[in-house]
């Protein structure tokens, strides 16, 4: 039996969620009418800050890499908290946390990105064992944070498959407070029990192109969200390496559009 | 049949190996005597300088978490890498890399950190596919710089385990050129087949801790050389961890003899 999650509108997912970020991820996604996330992986901080702000009306997530901005500072991050307060979107650091409960504390609140300060959500590889998450929530909860699991990755080869796949789900559904979903490729129906309804964020999508050189591989937002019942696509240069600002727009919303209307046909509402 | 590598000194096997930061690695080992790395987890730039420079004497490897630094600045490893040359040992970024390989070769390269251009050797998750490894050998390749897979992890419930871990080393196998060792806990016998050379670093290794409440675990020095096979041993906070600097020193030689004396008994030649 599919569960109910894959009819209902993220505003009624969002009544029963009980993890403040993804309630109000949930709710804006409605609002704004885009399950479109962005990732941004670009090494100037200008571009950044001016893409993000193209892009503000079209999405709901920004993915960012803070790791390769070649001039990052903490002004780079105050601007971006102000433009996602401006346009409603949610600021997604893909770092990809994967190690030990202890490192992952530091690495999450300090350093020089201190990355828990600004970022709304981040995710994490289940690896190491359940003390990632552990670490992670120690820091994020009390700061209304939240975190994503990697369950599948969209890279040819990975070993992120079977039940590497299910044990994370297991792991997630033991930390639900703060584990709000997974970045993966399909919602996982795991043996028909889908009582806690993660949302799953997926990305390596593509209208247009067919990968690159270094593995990534992609599918188009139907396949993603209505066959494999995901709820969030994420584009990246696919959308953001266009040749001015106005294609940019111009390919934000084409993403967003068939984002949404896979969404509205999931949910039984097109037309 | 057990490899020849378990009873052959670190200099014969420097002698077959073809990575030039795996053989400089191995010399230094025998010349030092010492397979001891530290894991130097410390937030402040002046600390991690001061204990660099204790432990220089009695370590192989010196492990940084460079994102974990408060203060961090170019100056930071322009000093460490000093401190590499006086010393005679290697750094190791301990980034444990997990994306897709474009992105992977942006975080290595650039950056605040621009790991690539002062860490000789770094680390990776196989977890997204080939394609992590292809995007870091094409930045570290190069400049002589070289990578650890991680093949198992010492932490609780770690999900890097059987098929995953064979799938590693088969990979390492495919990028030799790149790839000079594993993380690990045991070396692996895949079937008997061990006709490549293979480092392995061991992490969570003490000789008194139990572990923490984040789910490290830990394992004595001849456990990891002696009964497991590996190479080199990984200690943290039980070296650093300690009083004052003459603390730091005994602790430190404390290690660097256990680690010793279990590869001599490997090799045959204790007593």
């Amino acid at each position: 039996m599919a569960p109910s999650f894959l009819t209902q509108t993220y505003t009624e997912r969002a009544k029963v969620n009980n993890n403040a970020c993804a309630k109000k991820l949930l709710e804006l996604m409605d609002k704004k009418k885009t399950n479109l996330s962005v990732a941004i992986d670009v090494t100037k901080k200008a571009d950044i800050i001016r893409i993000a702000d193209i892009l503000g009306p079209y999405i709901c997530v920004l993915k960012t890499h803070i790791d390769i901005v070649e001039d990052f500072d903490m002004e780079l991050v105050e601007t971006l908290k102000k433009l996602a307060e401006k346009h409603e979107f949610l600021i997604f650091e893909d770092r990809k946390f994967a190690d030990i409960g202890n490192t992952v504390k530091h690495q999450y609140e300090g350093g020089v990105y201190k990355i828990a300060s600004w970022s709304d959500i981040t995710n994490a590889h289940p690896i190491p064992g359940e003390g990632i998450i552990k670490g992670l929530k120690e820091v994020g909860l009390p700061l209304n944070r939240a975190l994503l699991l990697l369950a599948e990755m969209s890279s040819k080869g990975s070993l992120a498959k079977g039940q590497y796949t299910l044990d994370t789900i297991e792991m997630a559904k033991r930390n639900t407070d703060f584990v709000i979903g997974f970045i993966g490729q399909n919602r996982i129906y795991d043996n028909g029990d889908d009582s806690q309804d993660f949302l799953y964020l997926t990305p390596g999508v593509g209208l247009e192109t067919k990968g690159d050189s270094l593995g990534q591989q992609y599918r188009t937002p139907h396949q993603v969200i209505v066959e494999s019942g995901c709820d969030i696509i994420i584009v990246g240069r696919g959308v953001y390496g266009a040749k001015d600002d106005a294609e940019i727009k111009e390919r934000a919303e084409k993403y967003r559009k068939a984002g949404w209307d896979a969404y509205l046909e999931r949910i039984g509402q097109n037309q």
